[in-house]
C-alpha cells in the first residue's frame, strides 16, 4: 500500500461558500448552544446534566448522577469541537469555558487517574468490571481525542495529562502481559483515540494498547463472556441479572476482527472499529488489518443508502444484511454516517482510492449535513428515506423516524459528533505523500502542505457541490503532482492549466494525476459536468424496485410536501423529461433546486380495493437537496420516487 | 333493523368440494394432532402442557404449571371443535377423549366453581385480582363456548354445569350491584360466550352480565386503573411492579364502547368485542351498540388488507391507523381474521347487508384458509403480504413474518381457533327470518331451516369459489323468499328458475330477493361471472402505490418463487395482457391457477446506485391462490405486484 499523511487542520483554511455556513453554525450557534445544553440551560430541550455530574464528582456541588452511562462523552466531544475551532483561528471566546470544563475534569479525576462520573457517583465498586456495557473506555476515547486536539490547538497539556494518567491506569489493567485482563471496549472508540495519540506523541505504547484491543476482540474464549460470569450477569443498564446475548455481533466481537467479512451490529461501533483498524493497520504495517477493512468496506457499500446512510434497522441501530434497505423504517443514524466518514478518511490515508472518497462525500454531503437543521439548534438522529408524519406518530414500527429535528436528545451523541466533524472538515480535504497532493474533497480553501521538496501552498476556489468548476491556484513554485479525485458520479472531467486544455498523465483508482513544474500563480482548472441524473438502485434492493431518485453531483434529492403537496407516494417521475436547475434558498442556505414533471394518481373509486384503474394527472415536481430537507413546514418527504416508464 | 336467526349446525350438512377438504382436515388430522399436542406427544412441536396442567390442578399428578396465562383456552377450543364435528355427525371416536378431558376439568374445578390452572397452580391468592392481564374470563369464555356446543352436540350437561358454576362465581363478584366490582375482561371473549349462553338457555342473567361487561368497559374512572392500584402494579407477566399504559386502547377500554369510532389496539380483542356488541345489541334491542358497530366496521375496512387480514402491526398484534397497510412487516394474525368472520356473522344476524358477507368471505377464503397448511399440521400465525425468507431471518423488524408454517406455537391460539371455525362453517352460510332464507356464502350443502310457514329444505350444488355457478334445489314446497348475496366483486349475476331466466324482484344492500311459491325439485340457478381481474388499492394505501394484485371471484392471488423464481419484486405485470385460467393442484387441493406475463428487470451495472436504466426482460408469471401459498418449497411470495403501465 502507498500510505499518505493527513494534513493538519491549522494548515488548511476553509473559505468555502458551501461548507463554511455549516462551520459558522458550529462556531456561532452550536458551540454556545451545546454549552448551554451541557449546563441544562436550554428551555424545552432534554436535560443533559453533563457539567453538573462532573461538578458533583469533583465535590464542588451536591447531587446525584443523571443521564446515561456515557454522559461524559458529550462534554468531550464539545471540547474537541472547541479545539478545532481554535485551531482554525476561531471561537477564541470559548477557550476560557473550555479551560473551565477541563479544570472541573481535573478536579473530578481520582488520584489513580480514573475519571468517569457515572461510576464515580453511582457504583465506584464496579469500575472497569463491565467493559461490555459500561462505556468507560468509550468516554476515555472521546476525552483523549479532545485532549489531543486541544493540545494541538492551544499547546495546553492539562487535558492531555489527565487522559494520559487515565490511560496509564487502563494500560496497567488490560493487556497480554501476565496479571492483566484481556479486555477491550464494548463500544469501540478508544482504539481510534490511541491511534491519534500515537500519531501525536510518537509513543509506541499507545499504538500497542490500541492494537491489543483490536487483536484481542472476538477471540475465543470471549472476554465478554468471562466478564459476564465474573459480574454474575449484573447489567449496568437494567441493574438486574441478565442473560448474555446469543453472540457478540452487536459489538463486532463475535469473531476476531481479521475474520470479519460482513458489516454487522451497531453501525457506529462498527465504523469506529473499522476506522481504527485502518489507522492502526497503516501505522503498524499490518496488511491483514487493511485487508479486512477492504472486505468490510465492500459489504458496507452493499448496506448503504444512496444518501450514505448506514445501519438500516432501528433494532440495535444496526446493520441487517446486504441490500436490505427499507425506506420508511430505516435508522441511518447521523453518527453512523459520521463514523463512515472517519472510516473512509482512514482508508484514504492507507491508500488513495476514489471509491473511499466517493463514499465519504456521499455520507458527508447528504446524511451528515441533513442531521443538522440550518438553525444549528435542531438535529436528526435518524435519517429516513421517506417521511409520512401520521405514520411516525401512529405506527409503532415507525416511531423512531421523526418528521422534525429535535432540540437535544437525552442520548445526545449525534449533535456534538456532527459539530466536531464539521469543525475539523479541513482535515478531510487533502492528504499527501512525498511528492503528491491528493485532493479528495473539493472545497474552497487555502492550504499549505509539507512535501519532500518543502512547503507547498495553493488555494482552491469553487462553488462545489453547487457547481462543478474547481480552480486551483498554486502559491509556491514546485515540481510536484496533484492527484485530483474524479468522482464516481462524474461522467466528464476536463483539466485546463493556465487556460490550456491538458490531459491527466495517469488516471488510476479514481484519481487523475497531474505532474508539473508548477510556478507561483499557475492556475489549474478542473471542470466536472454536474447534470441532474436519474439514479437506479441495484435490482437486489427490494425497497427501491420501480423507483428512481435524482442526484446532481454528489447531492441526492428528494420531494418535500412543502413544494409538492401531500401524498408523495402517488407521484411518478417521467424520466424522459428534462430536469431544470434553479438556484434557490432553503433555510437560509443557497442551493440548487430541480424542477421537472410527471404524474400523480387519483382514485376513481372510493373503495379500498377496486377494479378501476386510477386516474393519472400531470403534476409538476420540485426536488430539493436531501441535506436541506425538513427545514420548512414539516410534512412528507420522499427520496425514491416511482418511475413513470414506457417500454 | 331486521334481525335474522342463525341456522344451527345440525340443520346444515356441508357437501362442498372446496370447504369439505378443510373440514376433513379438521376431523381427520387437526383434532387428533391437536389432542396429541395438548398432551405433549408431538415431536418437534412446542410444548403445550395443557392437559398436564389440568391433571396437576386436579391432584391427579404432580408437577408445575407450564405455559401462558391462557393455556387452558387451548383445550376449550379443542373441545368446541370436537363438539361441532359431533354435531355434524363426524368424529365420534373423539367423544370419549372429550369426555375424559371434561372429567379432568370437573376434577380440577374448585368447590366455589373456580377453574383456571394458571392461578390454581401458581398464585391462588391472586385469583380475579388482575382482569386486565390475566385472561381468566377469556378462558372461561372459551370454555363456555365449548360447553354450549358440546351440550348442543351431545346433550351432555357436565361441561355446561361446570361453566355455569364458574359464571355464578363471576356474577357474584362483578356487576353494578352494591358490593360487586365493576370489572370486565382484559381480553374480550366472555361477552360473546355469555351471548351464546343466553341464546341457548334463554336465561336473561347471562345477557345482563355480558351487557354489563360491555357497558362498563372504558368508563371513567377506569376499572383497570383501580385494579392496578389495588395490586400495587404487580404484573402477572413480568412478576414485577410495572407502570400502567398511557391509555387502555390496546384493550379497547380507552373509552366507553359506544363512543369508539376507530378500530384500535389488539385486533383479536377488538373483533371479539365488536362481535359481542353486535350480538348483545341485537339480543337486547340496543340500537346504540349496533350503531357503534357500524361505525367501527367502516374503520375496520379502512385497515383491512385485500386478503381480509387485519391488525397491520406486530407491535401488540394491533391496528395502527386507516390505510396504513405495509406489506412486508404486517401481522394480520389468523385469529384476527377469524374474529372478523365472527364480527361479520354477528352483523349479518342483525341486518343482512352484503358488505358484511363480502368481508366475511374475503377473510375466510383468503387469510383464514392460508393459516392452515394443507397437511393440517402446520399453521401460520402471521399472514404476510410478501415474503423474502432472508429478511425474515436477518432483519429484526421482520422476524415475526415466517416463510414456513410452524407445527405448534407456544402461544397456540390460531390453530384451534381455525379448527373450530372450519368445523362450524355450516353455521355461517345461512340466516333466516320469518319468510326469508338469506344465503351469505355459497357452498354445496343440504339445509333444513325453520320458517314461519314451517320447515323448509333445500340443497345447494356448486364448485364455488372455483366456479361461479350455484344450483339450489328446493326440497320442500313453500311460498318463500330466497335472498341471495351478490358479491361485491361480481359484475354480472343472473338467475334461472327451472331453466328460465328470471330477474330478482328486489336487489337491496347486496342481496337479490327471489320470492316464489316454490315446489319440491324446483331448481334455482345463480350464475356469477368469475373473471380474473386486476385490483387497484385506494391511493391512500401507500404500500400499494404502483402495484396491483389479481383476484378471481373472492380469491386473491399471489406470486410464489416455486412458479416464478426468486426476486419477485422485480416482476411487473402487464395489465393489458390476457390472464389465462387453468385447473391445478397445490398441496393436494384442486384450485384455479392464473397464467399471464409481464416483465422482470435485470441490472446493467453492478453498482449499488447507477445512472443506467435497468434492462427489461419478458417473463411468464403464474399466480396461485393466496390461501394455498407456502404449501410447496419455501421461498418468496408476493401479493402486490408492480404494474407495468403505459400511459
Amino acid at each position: 500500500m502507498k500510505k499518505t499523511s493527513e494534513v493538519s487542520l491549522n494548515k488548511v483554511r476553509l473559505t468555502d461558500n458551501f461548507l463554511n455556513p455549516y462551520y459558522k453554525l458550529v462556531c456561532d450557534r452550536i458551540i454556545p448552544y451545546q454549552w448551554e445544553a451541557l449546563n441544562d440551560r436550554v428551555e424545552g430541550a432534554e436535560k443533559s446534566h453533563c457539567i453538573a455530574n462532573i461538578k458533583i464528582a469533583a465535590g464542588l456541588s451536591k447531587g446525584e448522577f443523571y443521564g446515561r452511562l456515557f454522559q461524559d462523552s458529550d462534554v468531550a466531544k464539545w471540547l474537541e469541537t472547541v479545539a478545532y475551532c481554535l485551531q482554525n483561528g476561531d471561537a477564541a471566546e470559548f477557550e476560557a469555558l473550555a479551560d473551565e470544563a477541563i479544570d472541573l475534569i481535573a478536579a473530578a479525576q481520582e488520584p489513580d487517574g480514573y475519571f468517569n462520573t457515572y461510576f464515580q457517583l453511582t457504583a465506584p465498586e464496579r469500575k472497569l468490571t463491565n467493559l461490555y456495557e459500561a462505556h468507560e473506555l468509550y468516554c476515555l476515547g472521546h476525552l483523549t481525542e479532545a485532549a489531543v486536539s486541544y493540545y494541538q490547538a492551544t499547546g495546553k497539556r492539562k487535558l492531555l495529562d489527565i487522559t494520559l494518567r487515565f490511560i496509564e491506569l487502563i494500560d496497567s489493567h488490560f493487556g497480554n502481559e501476565a496479571g492483566k485482563r484481556k479486555g477491550y471496549p464494548g463500544h469501540q472508540e478508544m482504539e481510534l483515540a490511541l491511534s491519534r495519540l500515537y500519531e501525536e506523541t510518537g509513543d509506541a505504547r499507545y499504538l500497542k494498547l490500541g492494537k491489543f484491543f483490536l487483536d484481542e476482540r472476538g477471540q475465543d474464549p470471549n472476554y465478554f463472556t468471562e466478564e459476564w460470569a465474573q459480574r454474575k450477569g449484573l447489567s449496568e443498564w437494567t441493574k438486574r441479572e441478565e442473560q448474555p446475548p446469543a453472540d457478540y455481533s452487536y459489538n463486532q466481537a463475535h469473531k476476531p476482527v481479521r475474520e470479519q467479512t460482513e458489516a454487522v451490529g451497531h453501525a457506529v461501533r462498527a465504523m469506529y472499529m473499522y476506522a481504527a483498524m485502518a489507522d492502526i493497520g497503516r501505522q503498524s504495517d499490518d496488511a491483514s488489518l487493511l485487508d479486512a477493512c477492504r472486505t468490510l468496506f465492500e459489504d458496507v457499500r452493499r448496506q448503504m443508502y444512496v444518501t450514505g446512510g448506514i445501519g438500516s434497522t432501528n433494532h440495535g441501530e444496526a446493520f441487517s444484511f446486504a441490500y436490505d434497505l427499507p425506506n420508511e423504517i430505516n435508522y441511518s443514524e447521523t453518527c453512523a454516517s459520521i463514523g463512515l466518514v472517519f472510516f473512509m478518511h482512514s482508508m484514504l490515508k492507507a491508500e488513495a482510492k476514489g471509491a473511499y472518497a466517493d463514499v465519504m462525500e456521499r455520507a458527508l454531503y447528504n446524511t451528515v449535513l441533513a442531521g443538522i437543521g440550518t438553525d444549528g439548534e435542531s438535529y436528526f438522529y435518524v435519517n429516513p428515506m421517506e417521511i409520512f408524519p401520521e405514520a411516525s406518530e401512529k405506527n409503532p414500527a415507525r416511531k423512531h423516524v421523526k418528521a422534525e429535528r429535535q432540540k437535544w436528545h437525552a442520548c445526545a451523541c449525534c449533535p456534538p459528533n456532527a459539530a466536531r466533524l464539521l469543525a475539523s472538515i479541513g482535515k478531510y480535504l487533502y492528504t499527501t505523500d512525498n511528492h503528491t497532493v491528493y485532493v479528495h474533497l473539493y472545497a474552497a480553501s487555502e492550504a499549505a502542505v509539507n512535501l519532500a521538496s518543502g512547503d507547498f501552498s495553493f488555494s482552491v476556489q469553487t462553488e462545489y457541490p453547487l457547481d462543478g468548476k474547481v480552480t486551483i491556484t498554486v502559491k509556491t513554485a514546485a515540481n510536484t503532482t496533484f492527484a485530483f479525485r474524479i468522482p464516481g458520479w462524474c461522467q466528464d472531467a476536463r483539466f485546463r492549466i493556465n487556460g490550456e486544455c491538458v490531459n491527466a498523465a495517469t488516471i488510476k483508482d479514481g484519481y487523475a494525476y497531474l505532474t508539473s513544474a508548477f510556478s507561483c500563480d499557475d492556475v489549474i482548472e478542473l471542470l466536472m459536468e454536474m447534470e441532474p441524473r436519474v439514479i437506479y438502485a441495484h435490482t437486489k434492493i427490494r425497497a427501491d424496485a420501480g423507483k428512481v431518485c435524482l442526484q446532481r453531483g454528489p447531492l441526492v434529492y428528494c420531494l418535500e410536501e412543502a413544494d409538492n403537496g401531500a401524498d408523495l407516494h402517488n407521484s411518478m417521475l417521467d424520466i424522459s423529461l428534462i430536469i431544470k436547475e434553479r438556484y434557490d434558498t432553503i433555510g437560509g442556505m443557497r442551493c440548487v433546486v430541480l424542477d421537472t414533471s410527471g404524474f400523480t394518481e387519483a382514485d376513481v373509486s372510493s373503495e379500498m380495493y377496486s377494479f378501476a384503474a386510477k386516474d393519472r394527472l400531470s403534476k409538476k415536481l420540485t426536488f430539493v437537496p436531501y441535506y436541506l430537507w425538513g427545514n420548512r413546514t414539516p410534512g412528507e418527504m420522499l427520496v425514491w420516487v416511482r418511475e413513470m416508464s414506457n417500454i
